[in-house]
């Protein structure tokens, strides 16, 4: 049977379950493969690893990405994966591969961006490789984290938890498309959104002093990683979709796509906002919270009962309505 | 300028210079971009990081290169890197792209490989992403070790120094040429060291009993990482050319090839041997010691003043001749 055949997330399982056969009895693991970063004990720190790769053709379209923007990405799309563990970042390599056509100009603007990155999040660029690639560009970044004490996984959600969002959702998913349309302008909010990602790395500090039950970052859209979360802490998620939050700039980018946001909202992926299960009696407080911080995050459903990473949505009215789709490569 | 134009060896030295020049006034940063592998301090400890990458068509062709010894070879260069600092293994990514069309099996021989790698070099496969691929299978892995106080770097070399190879040279460029013309077997030594390869990381505790001054590990060719521990320690390096180990399942292989070893040994790369510079009076003692171990190890040279990163031989009557080559991606 091809990957292709079985899927990435069945494929993904597969491997995790295997992998964890072999390597999960060590002490030293905490977190093995399966969650946003693994989770590894050094000494008397807890240090969190993850790596992302950003492929040309994949990704990425040349003609859509500066290379400031790649560079910036890569590390970005990384750190996103710290912050859902609870982690603050350490550390980044980049392993880039190149056609050797590119000009110094070029590379010296992506190790730029990446480079920019690693301050605007506090990380230090401390190495990586570089080498040909058959066919295009590829840059692939691997980040270290350390949390003090304690982290989040995917997998802590409880019964009756809310699921609250940071940020608004869609607008990377409509900044690919007005690109992809080449409509709008290359200033588009929604286009910044896509090329130059921000996780909220910001809100760690202020997020760490409340009792997170459970995170992981939107990479994948808000259904598929809300049916991740769900599925690992064997609950199933019920989604308020007039809850999703639309910015203004998404709505104007779809009123241009001739689209409608909410889908893009639930399904576009590299939204790279935190989803986290918090106690109902804690929601409020955090929202609150990260509002006076002066970030935005929504109360968008809760977990329960029910089949393991089922997402459950409910309209206007109520009306339970089964949700799927994301973004898989297989 | 082109990356094609500057070169490889050039282009790299510039990036690392532009990343110090931003990051190497952080105190947790003890060695930056440019060495085999970074040094961060976590807490009380020293991590040891690298990444490198296999990617078809660049480092290997799918019709040579069966999925279990691409896992195997993508741990164990990683940890050759982690070796010539000095540190033992703790941990593991692998990021691994994929046309899809790939099958379950072969995918779990790839992974099989890289965990039996792990396990050999007690190394745990922690996590890592899979991801298409616009063109071909990659795999990059990304290793984090340890070292206990000190560590070993390229440019800690003395004039006078011995350098000191460990194993014998020449056997996976040997192998690599055997699979590229298809003369000989597939069970041939050299074919087997080319696929998997065994970096002297068993030797770690007792190398570390030892002063080494600086080291490498041997992978594009004992002429061009001489010459890159010989920049670093702003020296030049003198090889002995007779002294150079070549073993007899190099010349079997080269006979059939009709080739010489001995060019082989100098410039062809993927040996994943450690080379290492030590005192004049302790290099015996380190030869000596490898070998009641049971490993092997060789004084092929020397380090002197020069011109910093030039890299003499010595032929059979002593006479001197500039030697260069090596493997480099652009």
């Amino acid at each position: 049977m091809k990957v292709t055949e079985i899927g990435e997330r069945s494929f993904v399982e597969r491997l995790c379950q295997r992998l964890t056969r072999r390597f999960g009895w060590d002490p030293r693991l905490k977190v093995g493969p399966g969650d946003d970063a693994a989770v590894v004990s050094v000494g008397d720190c807890l240090v969190v690893l993850t790596v992302d790769g950003q492929i040309e053709g994949v990704h990425f379209r040349r003609s859509w990405m500066p290379f400031y923007d790649l560079g910036w990405k890569a590390v970005a799309i990384s750190i996103s994966d710290l912050t859902s563990m609870g982690a603050r970042p350490l550390c980044l390599l980049l392993s880039v591969a190149l056609s050797g056509e590119e000009t110094l100009e070029e590379l010296d603007q992506l190790y730029d961006g990446a480079a920019d990155a690693c301050l605007r999040f506090s990380c230090l660029f401390v190495g990586g490789d570089t080498s040909k690639s058959g066919d295009g560009l590829w840059v692939v970044s691997t980040a270290l984290g350390l949390v003090n004490g304690s982290f989040w996984t995917r997998s802590g959600g409880k019964d009756g938890d809310r699921l609250i969002v940071t940020g608004s959702l869609g607008e990377a998913a409509a900044g690919l498309l007005l690109l992809e349309k080449a409509v709008g302008t290359n200033n588009d909010p929604c286009v910044l959104r896509f090329r130059r990602p921000e996780p909220p790395a910001d809100l760690l500090p202020l997020l760490r002093s409340f009792s997170l039950h459970a995170a992981i970052d939107i990479s994948d859209g808000l259904v598929l990683d809300a049916s991740r979360l769900a599925f690992s802490s064997g609950l199933e998620a019920v989604i308020d979709l007039p809850s999703v939050p639309l910015s203004k700039s998404l709505k104007e980018a779809c009123r241009l796509l001739d689209h409608n946001p909410l889908p893009l909202a639930l399904t576009g992926g590299e939204d790279y906002q935190l989803l986290m299960a918090v106690s109902a009696s804690d929601a409020d407080a955090v929202v609150t919270a990260i509002t006076q911080f002066g970030g935005s995050a929504t109360v968008i459903g809760s977990l329960r009962q029910g089949t393991p990473g089922a997402v459950i949505g409910r309209d206007q009215e109520g009306k339970p309505v089964r949700l799927s789709g994301g973004y898989q490569h297989f």
